[in-house]
């Protein structure tokens, strides 16, 4: 009772009468714009909400499996009688990984978003999408009858009512799936070059099946060179078009925040938030859930050796329940706090009256990695975990992760990384850094929305903890880990759309990838840092310290510069600044996360000096 | 640069020419469906998302005074000249309320939602709405130029290009609103009998306001005996049917979650989970925040005394946060134990190693008052707080707030009342019942979603334990509660989308009233106890100990009984049951609660009674 988040590619087939298009390599590999249409499909199918995507494949094969580890929603599996066998024995053959009721897709297909929305939004549980003419020169026509599919044939003649063109997108239920199933076992004892269309075709007087028509749907199969003209000449510039157009009638209002977190979200993120209603303690929500922890870990590359666990809380209740749940009650940890956060880690072992070792630093300044070794020498006996924040979001600091964890393996310490505002938006590694434990929220760089925070724990530091005396009960890690893997349930009720809402972000964050959201946060750091320059502005941190996502910036000593009145001005001009938290001097705060571009940050720059124009304030 | 949420209704007038029909009352209180239409309006505008409505009055104002009462997101102010003065004085009057971009409706107006729609997507700032031709014989006809607006007038030789007629409802920018004003002020001197219109007109000139123009659009206003018959008789329906469509079309697929929450929402509250991006420490989400404070303690009837804390969490961590902040170090808490709940608040008490003394009770049955007294009377000096659940949702049973509360007036102590599953759902005074805390959380009876709970405190109470000493630190209940009333942000990142899901939740809540809610859901519940009864079902708790908001029912002992079987046919179905926890006896659980109704429950006795004979299962 829930829509389609599945959808199933068959990509199978040779198309043998493209090759010298694509050379080698399998048709979806075929490239009209910046990626090949299977990425583009893909790209396409994440934005319409679909969450998993099954790819059958056959021919050269390990190009579709490589896909995978760039996008964890992807799965294949192969047809390995690809050569001779149709596209229903391939989509047979991914019995073992369909689930759900899905939308079956070929893979040499291109097509706009609306086609995706159309069968999505349709009320039939079985569609079929139909085009008007195309004139393509191998159409199939489907018959219809009232709202069901008749028949379907490349001969007009055997079509008695005209219902359209058959595209290759269709809207599959689990039932109708397992109908398929059966009914073709049989037929492939007498044929295994059976197809889809025929099996539904032959189901379609005892099933109901139905259609979606699209009158003037933009796509094309591209099977030969003419296809392919077409597609170059007038389809696919169409489609980009339309895909734009159907986006934007979307769009949410937006605003460019420069604050650090909750960044700016795409509109498919927020729209993720309007689901159905569901209970949390449904096996369907579960593994919704079970999906999200491990690609959180896979984020952080932490497959295999770490576990994600989740909390209904800001990112200081994920900090609160590491901290609680993993310093034993006879060791103490060493925190440095050179900013509000670090600070933020003493009070909460304040709270709870757990042993620390406090190391402070002016907030602006680096760690200095002398000094922290002789505090833990000074302290061996007693410490058993060391604290830091990788981002310190009060000054922009990078707190660099690999020379802390040196040290600490050399004394035989485990690591907390408060990674709030970095996860995501730097690249980290947790294996390589020796990472115990490490904090983030979902509404900082992986671009989700506020309500979620997470803990990604070495599985054997998480284990160490289980018999460890409880210092509180709602922000235990042991027992809400434990509670998860054992009932496939939140220990306590979660924020069930912020879940939908991060599982949309996570799978754009893949589609981005890892170093491209870097490169386009750092960009936008590089283009903020010369125009403050060119501004005359000064900063708190030096550039080799920057984690280049915050930037803070001193305040002019001008007596007409009003944070709250340059604040309003660019509010209103729909830009949202961040003053200062206790450095050493005074700032303001810009931090460059979250879905805006360096064309955003252009516009907030030049709104920055008109308004310095205007009101005379001089930086010099 | 955010959507408007704020909308002015002019209802100054006298209104004389339909003086048989409406008697002594302003035109807003015409009635012509079960409710006045200035009522009607007020559910349609908030429907479309607008959460504060300022009426302007005039004419027996106190018919509009009594509405506040009723609806906390509605201000009036008067315009003490309404008789010599027309709409642009009473426009000027609310200067004091406005302080954003607003919608202006005429109180004597019916129309579409589809009306308010357009002006809130409409991408213009100012915008004017405008209608074809309706015939109505005093049409204002609007003259136009691009997409400007040049003049309006009641002759149409007046108008060079006829761009439509006027509705009456139009989005007019704060900008704007500044500029009407300063510009009626020069008018006033001169005639104050100046209307709205006229002064747009006049500043059509010099200021860019545009103009949306809905060609078909269903509406009248209401200004004679004539007017008042085509609506009756044609406009009135027609806008039923039409708003009935729009709302149709953006339905979310409706599952009824039979589950004790979360529970089935609207779509409104769906949908409005999806808004501009925002960083919640601007002043414009602290207000949206203090609002829901305010209307929280409302809901309990607490105003003046009593202070909502909010927290980022499941309703466990409003509990968690309750407890472990108001008990004093030297004191204990009476933990009342007739459920998992009460069970939980033990757990919680261990965790931090909060003295408490148990009273244990079997699950299902009620609490014994006079063993309850000897329990205090036995522990008098070391007691401070008695805690127990108000709706027990492991059972379905009500513990009487009144009678635990009399002992505890008696003997001196403070009460905190786990409502979780029964505020807003069974009518609650905390005045009356002299409640010192109570916790509750979005998702449940007040039809939001999950990832908030919040603790209504007594003022006094909580001030108490200003410097009791910390057992933790995101969930102390006073360094929230300060954090926020210092500085309008919350003291940790809150989900701000689920806070504007709660302010629409809320506002929905008042629409329907506390008796009309409480109602709904009693009756869904005896409509389900007596089909229950008929299936030959038996119930855990007796009828007089019910809170009547979820029912555990013994579980059939024919083996062919199976609750996860059962599920999942029914939660195919659409219907989301749910197992039974710990009580006595075996039991599956059914709640009634969230935005469903009879019709559901009757649907869902049908598909269970299906169930049970289709599997020949005996209940007898």
């Amino acid at each position: 009772m829930s829509r389609v988040r599945t959808a199933v590619i068959l990509a199978a087939g040779i198309g043998s009468r493209l090759r010298n298009i694509h050379n080698d390599k399998p048709k979806g590999f075929l490239q009209l714009g910046d990626q090949p249409i299977i990425e583009e499909s893909i790209a396409r199918l994440v934005f319409a909400g679909i969450t998993e995507i099954i790819i059958v494949n056959g021919y050269q094969n390990h190009y579709y499996d490589e896909l995978k580890k760039k996008y964890p929603f992807v799965k294949t599996i192969k047809n390995e009688d690809f050569e001779t066998t149709g596209s229903m024995y391939s989509l047979w053959t991914a019995n073992e990984l369909i689930k759900n009721d899905f939308l079956l897709i070929e893979s040499d297909l291109i097509y706009e978003l609306n086609a995706l929305q159309t069968l999505l939004n349709s009320t039939y549980k079985n569609a079929i999408l139909l085009s008007g003419k195309t004139g393509a020169g191998d159409e199939v026509y489907v018959g219809v009858n009232d709202n069901r599919i008749v028949n379907m044939s490349k001969q007009i003649e055997d079509i008695k009512q005209l219902g359209g063109e058959l595209v290759g997108v269709s809207k599959i239920s689990f039932e109708l799936y397992k109908k398929m199933n059966a009914f073709a076992e049989k037929v492939f004892d007498k044929k295994s070059n059976y197809h889809y269309e025929d099996c539904l075709t032959d189901l379609a007087r005892d099933v109901e099946i139905n259609y979606e028509l699209i009158d003037d749907l933009a796509w094309i199969e591209i099977d030969d060179e003419n296809h392919h003209q077409r597609a170059v000449n007038k389809i696919y510039p169409l489609i980009k078009k339309r895909d734009e157009e159907l986006q934007l009638s979307k769009k949410v209002e937006r605003n460019i925040l420069l604050n650090p977190g909750p960044a700016t979200t795409t509109d498919t993120v927020k729209y993720a938030l309007v689901v159905e209603d569901i209970c949390p303690r449904e096996l369907e929500f579960g593994e919704l859930v079970e999906g999200i922890r491990q690609d959180l870990v896979k984020v952080v590359h932490g497959e295999g050796t770490h576990e994600a666990v989740l909390f209904t809380s800001s990112g200081t209740g994920g900090v609160e329940a590491c901290v609680t749940s993993v310093v034993p009650e006879d060791k103490a940890v060493l925190v440095i706090n050179n900013g509000a956060y670090g600070k933020r880690i003493q009070q909460i072992c304040e709270g709870y009256n757990i042993k620390q070792v406090k190391f402070d630093i002016p907030y602006g300044d680096p760690i200095d990695f002398n000094k922290l070794e002789q505090i833990i020498i000074d302290n061996k006996d007693q410490l058993s975990h060391i604290a830091f924040i990788h981002h310190e979001t009060t000054v922009g600091i990078l707190n660099p992760i690999n020379k802390v964890s040196a040290l600490a393996q050399k004394y035989d310490l485990e690591i907390i990384v408060d990674a709030m505002s970095s996860y995501a938006g730097i690249p980290i590694d947790v294996k390589k850094d020796n990472i115990h434990f490490l904090i983030s929220s979902a509404n900082k760089c992986i671009q989700g929305m506020a309500g979620l925070s997470f803990v990604i724990c070495s599985r054997e530091s998480l284990n160490k903890t289980a018999n460890y005396k409880r210092r509180n009960f709602y922000f235990n890690l042991f027992d809400n880990y434990t509670f998860f893997t054992k009932s496939k349930q939140m220990q306590f009720t979660p924020p069930v759309q912020i879940f939908y809402a991060l599982r949309q972000a996570i799978n754009e964050y893949f589609i981005e990838t890892e170093t491209g959201r870097a490169k386009r946060y750092e960009d936008m750091y590089n283009v903020l840092r010369e125009g403050l320059i060119k501004l005359g502005f000064k900063f708190l941190v030096k550039d080799e310290h920057h984690a280049k996502l915050l930037t803070a910036i001193i305040e002019p000593e001008d007596p007409k510069y009003d944070f709250n009145k340059m604040h309003d001005y660019l509010y209103e001009r729909g830009f949202t600044i961040y003053p200062g938290k206790g450095a050493k001097v005074n700032t303001f705060r810009l931090s460059n996360i979250g879905q805006i571009y360096v064309e955003d940050i252009k516009r907030f720059l030049a709104a920055l000096e008109e308004y310095l124009q205007n009101n005379e304030i001089s930086n010099r």
